[in-house]
């Protein structure tokens, strides 16, 4: 970030002092751009200008450079379509986790939208409000751009600047690819998990003494807001709806395969749901997890094995997993070493430094 | 744990020196308790015998107090019948997690059953094999013993002790309520995340690139063995399959109601799966969230919120949620904090004495 880049998004007007317009304001005054809070609810602009977030004193709004606008998502378009008139010479974005509904509105009301670039900084948390926002809650995060066709290029540009001084990726989408994906791999989530925790109104308290783990993981996210949520599901529902219909084709091939006793056919579901969590990239967009196996012999002498995990250990590599196998002719056992693909030829040449001796 | 107890089970065969085996044998071994370990892959048995799990020396089978049989959940009632005939003194216990199957198999082979006493040690990992376990996998985990009518109570005791010793917190469950319990809070949830997961085979690549925490949490379950998890699911079709169809008719209503952009029929579910998420218990069987709310004024002064920030964590006392209100006619502001309701009492009055007005 330069100077430069500042000074081309420096004034900016939040208007929404939650979590995510409170984080946005903490960031900017942090590097010295001037913000002015706004909040429906003054209190709450009130208590984001306490924690750092910028000032309750009005810009000249001729010289506001950035309207960022971080309303809950219903209010979003008419928020930015009074922005828009307010602030003659800023770019307006805003941060809805759906895009092309509040462009559709704009447009119905024929608000000239050339000055409107969307976007959606994919973070946030289960607690909401200015008292949990932070400097650095975009850092390292995904922060979508959607330009639309006729946004200026030099406004779309100030709003890659923000999202880059925030900390965060910024990557550009069209905005209805941007609705289908995230019906995909966030709102339909949401969905299966809410599907699951809501099973558990009707589930006798008895049995959830039993409770492990796993539940508590598919379950989390239906902890989320349900205001805010109905807004996003429902604002999304053209892409979600043939997603959920997908979804309900395989649960009914899977209730016939499991009634029938199908052992075949399920494990073929389970090893499809094996291959999807693998389809997951890292965070931050790292590449999917992507392992090289090692195979070291494992000599039948006392303390093998334990000298062998030391001697890994020692490597200061990471192992992502462990399985032994066994050679029923040479009656010699292997054990198998998972680690990141990128750090098995150096883990290969530790061990065979140390003197093991490596499988095939 | 009393030496009375460890005498009433030692000593212990282990068959299957697997994940759960090898821990079970290395927990017993390090309080003193003779254990052999067997593995139809002698190479498991012996890798768990390295790391400290046990013996390889045969004990006499007549002299054996426990059998412990962790073999996977499709072997299980044949191993468990040949070890009530190999150990004719022993009781003998299955690690499997479904408990009603097994002792109908036993039934329908006409084997007596008053030696077998049923478990569920509910521990485990996505990880497998005598690499990974360990002498504290069931520390403080629920371990179920599901003894059946005629099982010699004398047995069932040993099978409690067992548990006991290993750490965990040992509960009596019949084994079709178990059966059905484990249905609804461990198999219906895996295979919500495998529905999930598997969607994700068929979603464009660059759409994942927007995946989130949410989704990893859905997944997560759904990167299960599909071998282990095929025998499991199956094994439990008669309780499964009443779950799966309840599900299926409330996606049918949710996918109507939000085709027809029912905001409030939709934020319903929403709430629903709030409930849901509340209805778990906490770890190890603790109530679940019960929180209270504890609301202090916030002075119109500069650096106030700042002060009451610092004045709370000073307490000492871990912060659930926190919100900000606002009186429109006093024009006050108030802080609501969220903590553990037995703490309520004392951060009230630990703010009090720092000099903060308590709200109603």
């Amino acid at each position: 970030m330069t100077d430069r880049d500042l000074s081309l998004i420096d004034p900016v007007v939040v208007i929404g002092s939650g979590l995510l317009g409170a984080s946005v304001g903490m960031r900017l005054t942090s590097l010295g751009v001037a913000v002015q809070l706004r909040d429906a609810v003054h209190a709450h602009a009130r208590v984001a200008a306490t924690l750092g977030a910028g000032s309750l004193v009005p810009l000249a709004g001729a010289e506001v450079k950035v309207v960022v606008v971080a309303v809950p998502p219903r209010a979003l378009a008419s928020v930015v379509a009074e922005a828009l008139e307010e602030y003659p010479h800023a770019v307006v974005t805003d941060v809805g986790s759906v895009k092309g509904t509040i462009l559709q509105e704009l447009r119905s009301r024929s608000i000239p939208t050339e000055r409107y670039v969307g976007a959606h900084p994919m973070a946030g948390s289960h607690k909401s409000g200015p008292v949990t926002s932070r400097a650095d809650l975009f850092e390292g995060r995904t922060w979508v751009v959607t330009p639309h066709q006729n946004a200026d290029p030099d406004l779309v540009e100030r709003v890659a600047v923000l999202g880059e001084v925030c900390g965060a990726r910024v990557l550009q989408w069209d905005a209805d690819d941007h609705d289908a994906a995230v019906a995909r791999v966030s709102h339909l989530p949401h969905l299966m998990s809410v599907l699951m925790a809501e099973h558990l109104v009707d589930t006798p308290t008895g049995d959830l003494e039993l409770a492990g783990q796993g539940l508590r993981d598919v379950t989390r996210i239906a902890g989320g807001d349900p205001y805010l949520w109905e807004q996003i599901l429902v604002g999304n529902r053209a892409a979600l709806v043939p997603e959920l219909r997908t979804v309900r084709e395989r649960l009914d091939t899977l209730i016939t395969l499991l009634d029938a006793g199908d052992r075949a056919g399920v494990r073929d579901r389970l090893v499809s749901g094996n291959a999807g969590t693998r389809a997951i990239p890292g965070k931050h967009g790292a590449p999917s997890q992507d392992f090289a196996e090692l195979v070291v012999e494992i000599p039948d002498t006392p303390g093998a094995l334990a000298k062998l995990f030391a001697d890994i250990d020692g490597a200061g590599i990471n192992i992502e997993d462990v399985t032994i196998s066994h050679d029923q002719t040479r009656q010699i056992g292997y054990l198998s070493v998972a680690v990141q693909r990128g750090e098995v030829d150096r883990l290969a040449d530790l061990m065979r430094t140390a003197g093991w001796t490596l499988g095939a």
